[in-house]
């Protein structure tokens, strides 16, 4: 099902590795909305991923870029307005890696000269992309810019590791840097908190699926899918969502708001009596 | 601007008043994206808008309902899904009225009766519209329920009285019953905290035009009017929202994640230097 | 052990209903610490319960008053401040009691003058204690009120029913009411979110033995006492804390920021391998 | 007034500079209460200030350290605990610069190796401090460690700049840490989010004087003092609190739930018509 709703906007997508990311189906549908985007990811992504294939099937370029270098976004993003003739209207901003969790450091034995890596690329790469964009005027009045969260930002997840503080980070450069852009170019800067999903990155969390089966359980509607994401993230690109910023938007069949449902109960009452 | 986004749904109206109404707004973008819809509200509110002229522009049918009365309710309902020959797949809330605002009774100088009043309107009509429907299964899966709230169900502003109380308790219920109607019949139920608005309801309240100039410099991206809550509707009532529920939904220009703007610091340091 | 922390300072305490109650454990840590205080519950309460054995120990008086009842509340709070020969410094409400709940109506099949009960015995009395407070006066400068809710109010758990929509509006009325108490007379007005405890009123919710073992293997310091919660309350009564206001406090181990505990997930995985 | 809150109970105080400081006032009320403490501090700070004035007043030492500085960290943990021979009960975390304010460099002209260091100082410190200290085993059971936060990690304040993002780390971090600690030393930690306080910090905030008025106008109780603060602090560092964790606490005369004041509405509109 298509609407048109993205005909005419020209925006940029960052983080699609492969077929399970949010960003590639971001892509996808964003094609299907009518939208032209280029893609980009690191040079080291492009080469364990398929993102050739992707550009290819959309006709589009892919531009390397690594997103916590200043350069190659600007780079990036001259490139970008010289592909489209002009401005863009959205950007995707789907990047997120943890050296500590990555090396299987506890968040009690974190390695600092790591933790400030999660941090950049995780978090300030956003602040780097918005700066970059602010500074060569390269959104349109009333563009949309996203950026992909979970909700270990506000709660704690075992083994979420330092993700959780960047995550948090991250939040705040959505208010802080929406403020800025929102008032002076009615550019608006959003996060969205997302069901676990299984992609890639993802994965690499210790115990991921059955943290996925426990969200699954616990949301009225079950996990938002890589799909259901991208379903969503039209919207905000769309020009129906003018008037929201500075937002963090849960995205997660309800997980958010539940404290405990009948489902839940039922396994952990097993799982407390077996323990006993 | 139109992309046929509710092709084929249908839905019930409450609280379309008149021109200025968010109801009335939400009527015309429905209509325009392809949806049809009931509309209602209470004998008395007939009489005093226009709401005869909406039913007539869109060829549909008003059928009066006091929203705190479930033999209404159902009246209501049983006669909408008569007249769409099935189910629906939207409901938009948009009632609210406080008797003790009205007569001017002061929050610490409430009246209980009206107090119950008050949030019988405001709040539990929402219970029992979802009440109602859940139980006469008029809502087809996946389908979407939204209510107005706003943000005076987290933070106090002078003046909005025994109304804050009932937005908190609005805002409760949606989560509250999202979590059983999203687990049994997979519909989403969310309020959307709107921008303070020119309409009638929000006229009542002491100073409002105050409050309105306030948030609009407050609000990086400026009030949201009526026009711009009705396409975040759309969007709400859209396929491509499908996993969000249970949440309340700032749709403000971004006032609620604002704490201070120049343009306020700017008025307020010119309003406390001419205080002293 | 104690300090003075409350020494000089006079209270009402609603909802001691025997040993288990955190009233209960209210009125001996505040004895403790020095303070003096005036019991009160419904007639039934006092009947089906042993306050007057409290009251006996603290050579205090009972003066019985149903929350719902404003001549009582009146009564109540003349006779207190005729006993203590003048103003009070503090107040307790721990009340709550959901009709709903007791008759096991579904959270959608409620009966709504059930409803209104719900509301009136665990939120609205609330209002009622402090308009009556304020219209006589009866709060000495930089006194200091607290009611109990439970994080049902944030989030659906399933059983807690309309009890949920009850602690919001609580909650909303500390807001609310704490402005125009703390602006006119120094009064601050909390509430606290506490622990799931197993007192006669918490016992009445169905699997609530259930989610209490949850919220002890969630919470990082397991779940809070009522013997701690006294703890607390003491610290908001006290002169440590004026300067807080209009706050829901989490006073519950962790849980209300936890997402995911090693614990957690063990029992969860558990329930869940043995489901399949 | 003194009530031995804290008597036998040891801790290190980081950031008094002058009596200014949040730091000295709980220094001082640390005391007052029967705690003992090591305080400490950068070297620069230490010149920059007065600090050995407080050592010497209270009888204790002072151990410079950069808290940015893990070697640093680890000698000023051990030689506290060999000058209390034995551990710890309570931690102070009162540091924050962002040197991005200080150069002047807007949020959207962020140098960002000055960004990492506004992390670092502000942030990551309290990680580091908390690290060094599990790893040390240097807190007993039921300690408590507290950091001092403000509402610009949830809202947005122009001129607050990259400390907005430093705070809502701080507070992630504490969560984060915070189950980690609860869970397997029941040690809690905690931020608390004061008012704008005129610190010596405080001042560097350009228009920091308006943004305190502002407060103090909106905040029903009026803003927090650093004296309320240090009476806080020590309820937080008191065995009156055990079971609170994982919590941001707003300290600030009820401002973070205010929306508007008849007071702020009075100052605005003046301003506005001022404008107009």
């Amino acid at each position: 099902m298509s609407y048109n709703l993205l005909k005419g906007k020209k925006g940029i997508i960052f983080g699609a590795l492969n077929e399970q990311s949010i960003a590639w189906k971001t892509a996808e549908h964003a094609a299907a909305e009518g939208a032209e985007f280029v893609l980009t990811n690191t040079p080291a992504s492009m080469r364990f991923g398929t993102i050739d294939a992707l550009a290819e099937k959309y006709n589009t370029i892919v531009i390397p870029a690594d997103a916590t270098n200043i350069e190659d976004l600007e780079n990036l993003i001259s490139k970008t307005m010289e592909h489209f003739g002009g401005k863009i209207d959205f950007v995707l901003h789907s990047i997120g890696m943890s050296p500590n969790v990555r090396k299987e450091n506890a968040y009690n034995d974190i390695n600092y000269n790591l933790y400030h890596q999660t941090l950049d690329i995780s978090a300030i790469s956003f602040h780097k992309i918005l700066q970059a964009c602010y500074k060569m005027d390269a959104i349109n009045e009333w563009g949309s810019v996203v950026a992909l969260s979970y909700i270990a930002a506000e709660r704690t997840f075992c083994n979420y590791n330092d993700m959780a503080d960047a995550k948090s980070m991250l939040e705040s450069i959505a208010r802080s840097f929406g403020y800025i852009y929102g008032q002076e170019k009615h550019v608006r800067i959003n996060t969205i908190s997302q069901s676990p999903t299984k992609t890639t990155a993802g994965s690499g969390i210790t115990g991921f699926n059955n943290l996925v089966d426990y969200a699954e359980m616990m949301s009225p509607l079950g996990n938002a899918s890589a799909d259901d994401c991208a379903d969503y993230i039209i919207t905000l690109f769309s020009d129906l969502t003018r008037k929201v910023t500075m937002q963090n938007l849960f995205h997660d069949g309800g997980f958010s708001n539940m404290g405990m449902s009948i489902k839940g109960m039922e396994a952990i009452s097993k799982g407390l009596s077996e323990k006993k």
